[in-house]
């Protein structure tokens, strides 16, 4: 068997300066986007290339006059003032639960062996002699608050990166599209390499740290760390939920009235919710999706090196290849910062039809690079032959087929991406399609645009069925595990175009406040529509990831729970699979709901503004922001409870109640139906969202004969936009850390149920 | 163990003679409605009860004149003459799909032994000899064709009594709300008891035939019954997805230019789709449900049928016991004419109020009657204790515990049925709700409409949860297999009021083309508002029973295939349920998109008819309702191809290629992903239905303020209705037969896969 070509030394050292470079190179772009000055002296003149520091090129309409810049200034502390006052508010309520849910871990895992603080048989190797579960218990706490903690700053910086760069991109749009786009991309990368890298650190130094207790006792060890992958997602729940609700009810709110009655303009000033929904661009699709892929990167490193334990490597402790989850994203900081340069540094884009082949390009170029990577890594990472733990058996595994378990993760979610990218993208035929049928009214609107998410699910199903295929019959959940590691190896550059669209989304709202001209608004508006495409497919690849990830979880459950098989033919399982699969059904319904009454709330009230404050509508009067805002904060936080709390009970009730059977069932259900419903809610919003751009831009023949903007098949684009709203940013992506969260929480709680589990049928 | 109290010739008589006692009632309930005259000869007096026979209580408007019965009988002509002839279209086409269909599964039926002519070992009990597998094969062939042709039968007979009975209902509302009840029921429960006592007839009769050949060889003989299943499902589904296209194409192309465009009501004559959207009632959701209620039933016979044939009932050659799916359907003939007597004799309707209590006291009445029927059929018709096959065990059952196995089916049912009206009727809060969001247009509307079909699972999947518990913890698949027994025993009373509700739109249809006052409108239109709501408890029930019977094929197909276990943590399984979960959302996107690329062909040709012909618009021209039919029936004998074939070829592509351990997964995921879709689906469409039913009835004080008709929230209300068209009525209702039938197709072609089938995993 052998041992790994890399050494523990070298290991050691790889890991952690690949998290510091990823760091640095995140600070370099930082101080990149920090040229754009938001004061209006001229710019220092630095490089010329793609367009920091060189001075305006255009100078229309007396636009760089103090006056404008200082305005961006303005609306640029206002969102962000709004959006960290709503993080701190959320933080304290999500950070009560927290407290409480890690006490109740505590005294869960404690009272597996009675608080016992006696050393105790290993579970899978008998002979041995592990920690106390007491330990465990403690061990998993901390590493739950740590989670909950890396992933609030994960969520928490990106938040501040986007805000300090929306204005900055809207000044840049006036020197073409091309700056702007360079700006809003670099901002992007500040935030994708940070949480990428700062996931990686703090992962790297909490194992380190867990080392100097455990020693040799890796079951242990790895079975505490799994912790940091529920605080992780945990966090990234309330983060969507609450965010989502967030942004969609201002969202939705604003558009109702503005648009829809008042016949005023997306992000007009007159509009009192117009402050509330950018808040929320930045809450809901920055925080809340940057905590959302830091829990799948933890959690399915976590599941990787929990299977990995168990198996040879963890058994000759092997530390090298035990760290090979590790060492993947290391190499993926790497491969990621090339591929940014190439957006950044080695082309230009000039014109408006060259931003989506740009972001474009990067998906593939990533992939393609990383591939190289992938098989350097478990060349030198992984001995060239070792067993893994497969529910009681060992298997054999060559270090070539674990390669082709990562890297069938990897090309899968390039798969997603394209796919995704079809279904949602204004250029193909889907979303003409659903713009077209706008000519018959909202109704055939809304019908081709369900039957467009649902038929956007075919594919991706079938890329995530090969994958599983594959690295199951490989390497067993180890290669599921790792084939989830291998779609998220390229988390710095998917982070860096996800989050490049709601600062565009931004940039165009500030435009608007800021009273800039039509132009400036154009060129962010076709920034934004790229956005939407890359919004859509980051979804995608965060969805794709959650199903491998929930798998291998879920599998690592079912080990650590003791279950030999999982029989689809007994009523225990079975009623745990229906009901797992109606779970994500009654989280929409939730959630979905809440916008909607959050949304009628905030009708009300900028309804109200318009009637009561006199000289709004004429633009003399300023409206009342901060109620609006105060508005969709309360209605985030109360709301986000009940969803929340159905997804962190159910695993805690069905185990306590039912048992590890019924659970199981409940994973595999929930997983089953919910990743459906994920992909086809997140691909139908964008698809309605695009489809009303495609008219409102114009662009060719067809989409003029659906246009202008106010005409009736763009009314009818509105309504499909408005209904995808919480499809695309609420229900959607919350659903795929439903799926995570629950098989995370169940192996976490795992010795709990195998041991004090199943009460209900212990009684009966 | 001993055997049944009821002695075989007992049985043999009683089944039989209940089958013929429903005919007879049916017949006697043709009478009765035939009474009321279509010519203007004036009626002969009769009972004065219930009204049959009275005169015209109201002759108000000159209504009653030669004109008036004249243009109604005209219009029924037309409706049913535009009905027959797309029935026999749909017939022609389908029939060609079921000879090929039924040469393949000779074909690979008969290929299992080599086409060998000779007996063979038996499957479960190798020491006795059986039938050859030729034999099998043939018989399953007629059996196929024999459930197919009597489902077609059965929607047929639906279809012309549904056509013959409106005109008359409209006829009668002239009298009052309580004579068109009568005659709208009286009607649906001709069709209920002919469909129920036919297909037990037919089952009865090819049962004793086949035994003159099979003789003792049951395990073979309940093998090829099973066919029959399998030919009542195919038609059904082709019935439902040609039906569900051809009425929501017109219904939504009708609506969109003649209510949303034109401004003119609804079914006006002046409409061109107006004779297709009433034809598409009585296809879609006469015929197709017909059609899909008696598959259901068939497969739920056979499924108990083939488990029971190699338990103790068949080893021990216990007939009476054996047929104990068809006594509980025989008494459940008895029950549900009594029940009817409650309604149609018994009680009087007063009032529009008195409506849905009345049918909801229908589905009261049948289910506490039903439990003491099944009691006595249990005590009679099976012995105290006996065992049944459960995946290779014997399980030993007590007749009590098989009494609360269909009792706990029987009971869900209703429970299903209650949470249906619930969240579909509009005299509660849920669709109140979404009635109220509609003030804020059509986006609110639609999230809300969504939502509340999502929440809607929630209860009825925990019903159908804990009776799977139950059945299976008592009898294994036995138990679920006459717990969906139990769901349809009263399936009589089920399809008559089910079938009441397309008969009452179509009588408004008819009132409002024949130029009647607004006072029988708004009979018609309390009767159709009812009826919505109980075409979804309808579907509710469809649904339920559909998710028994599903997983009762299911286990009998892995017995037949000779698994024991269907591990979810085997790649096979696995990747086998995930990509049939997706299977529901393939096929809703396939017949949505056909509904919508009918309609807007559909609206094209109503807006040239409208810009074309002159005078049209003024009533002095009459459209061209042929063209209308031609593309309603165009599109959905088009349409209905690729949605069938996706599922007729699905089991035998994943069987043959990939095995009977994936094709399980496959069922698995199709089964707990498509209920799901189902119930939200026809529940969310129901409720949008009645939304707009509320505002435009306006009989709340909270309703009048929404009102009136044309207002905006009406238009609200009426997108959500017309989205929710092919949700309620093309796609929803189709994916119960799409679960269904994968599985008896499995179970059918169980033999062939066992022994020819995986190849792809043979070959690698």
């Amino acid at each position: 068997m052998g041992a790994a070509l890399l050494s523990e030394f070298a290991t050691e050292i790889v890991v952690p300066v690949c998290a510091v470079i990823g760091i640095v190179f995140s600070l370099v772009q930082w101080v990149l986007v920090s040229r754009v000055k938001l004061t209006s002296e001229r710019h220092a003149s630095g490089s010329n290339k793609n367009g920091y520091g060189d001075s305006l090129i255009e100078e229309e309409e007396g636009l760089n006059d103090h006056n404008v810049v200082t305005k961006c200034a303005e609306i640029q502390t206002a969102i962000s003032e709004g959006a960290t006052s709503f993080l701190f508010t959320e933080y304290q309520y999500v950070g009560i639960f927290m407290i409480a849910f890690a006490i109740l871990i505590f005294l869960f895992l404690g009272s597996v062996e009675g608080f016992s603080s006696k050393s105790q048989p290993c579970t899978y190797d008998k002979e041995k002699t592990c920690k106390p579960a007491l330990a465990t218990a403690l061990f998993s706490t901390i590493s739950f608050l740590l989670g909950a903690i890396t992933s609030v700053l994960s969520g928490f910086l990106g938040m501040k990166i986007a805000t300090y760069a929306n204005a900055r991109t809207t000044l840049e749009a006036r020197k073409g599209v091309g700056k702007a786009f360079i700006v809003a991309f670099r901002s992007g990368a500040v935030m994708g390499f940070l949480l990428a890298a700062n996931g990686l650190l703090v992962l790297y130094i909490a194992i380190n740290l867990f080392k100097l207790y455990y020693g040799d006792d890796w079951e242990g060890l790895f079975e505490a760390i799994t912790g940091y992958g529920l605080g992780g997602s945990s966090m990234a729940l309330f983060g969507r939920v609450g965010g989502g609700i967030y942004t969609k009810a201002a969202d939705v709110g604003a558009d109702l009235v503005g648009k829809v009655e008042r016949n005023i303009p997306e992000d007009d000033p007159r509009n009192p919710a117009v402050i509330a929904d950018n808040v929320g661009d930045n809450v809901g699709d920055i925080a809340g999706m940057g905590s959302d892929l830091f829990g799948s990167y933890a959690e399915s490193s976590c599941a990787a090196l929990v299977v990995a334990s168990i198996s040879s490597f963890g058994v000759n402790h092997d530390f090298t290849a035990m760290l090979y989850p590790l060492l993947i994203s290391s190499v993926g900081i790497l491969v990621c910062l090339i591929t940014t340069l190439f957006a950044t540094d080695f082309f230009e884009i000039k014109g408006v039809n060259e931003i989506e082949p740009a972001l474009k390009k990067q998906l593939i170029i990533s992939t393609v690079i990383m591939t190289v990577g992938i098989a350097i890594v478990t060349w030198i990472g992984v001995p060239s032959s070792f067993t893994i733990y497969n529910f009681g058996d060992q298997k054999v595994v060559k270090n070539w087929q674990l390669f082709l378990c990562v890297g069938v993760g990897l090309w899968a979610g390039l798969i997603i991406g394209f796919v995704t990218e079809y279904y949602t993208s204004n250029a193909y035929s889907p979303v003409q399609d659903v713009a077209d049928s706008c000519r018959t009214g909202a109704a055939t609107n809304v019908i081709f645009g369900l039957a467009l998410g649902y038929k956007s699910v075919i594919i991706p199903i079938f890329a995530i069925a090969i994958s599983i295929f594959v690295s199951f019959s490989f390497a067993a959940m180890y290669g599921i595990a790792v084939a989830a590691l291998g779609m998220l190896s390229t988390i710095a550059t998917g982070l860096a175009i996800d989050a490049y669209g709601p600062i565009s989304d931004n940039a165009g709202g500030i435009a608007e406040m800021a009273g800039m001209s039509h132009r400036i608004r154009e060129r962010t508006d076709a920034l934004d529509a790229a956005g939407n495409t890359t919004a859509a497919i980051g979804k995608g690849f965060a969805i794709g990831s959650a199903a491998l990830v929930s798998l291998a979880l879920f599998g690592a459950f079912v080990s650590r729970a003791a279950i030999s098989t999982v029989d689809v033919l007994t009523p225990k399982v079975f009623i745990g699979l229906i009901v797992g699969a109606m779970l994500p059904y009654w989280f929409s319904a939730m959630t979905m709901k809440s916008v909607g009454s959050a949304a009628l709330k905030m009708v009300e009230e900028v309804r109200r503004q318009f009637n009561t404050i006199p000289g709004l509508m004429e633009g003399h009067a300023k409206p009342d922001y901060a109620t609006c805002v105060k508005i969709s904060t309360d209605a985030s936080i109360k709301e986000m409870i009940p969803p929340g709390a159905l997804v962190m009970l159910t695993p805690l009730i069905v185990g306590t109640f039912f048992g590890v059977e019924t659970l199981a069932g409940v994973l595999a259900g929930a997983l089953v139906s919910g990743v459906q419903i994920a992909i086809s809610a997140s691909n139908t919003g964008g698809a309605w969202d695009n489809a009303k751009k495609y008219i409102e831009a114009g662009a060719s023949e067809h989409a003029r004969t659906l246009g202008p903007k106010g005409s009736d098949p763009h009314k009818a684009a509105v309504i499909g936009d408005t209904v995808g709203d919480p499809l695309k940013d609420t229900s959607g992506p919350s659903l795929n850390i439903l799926i995570k969260l629950m098989a995370v929480e169940s192996l976490v709680f795992a010795p709990f149920f195998a041991t004090h589990g199943g009460l209900l049928f212990k009684i009966f």
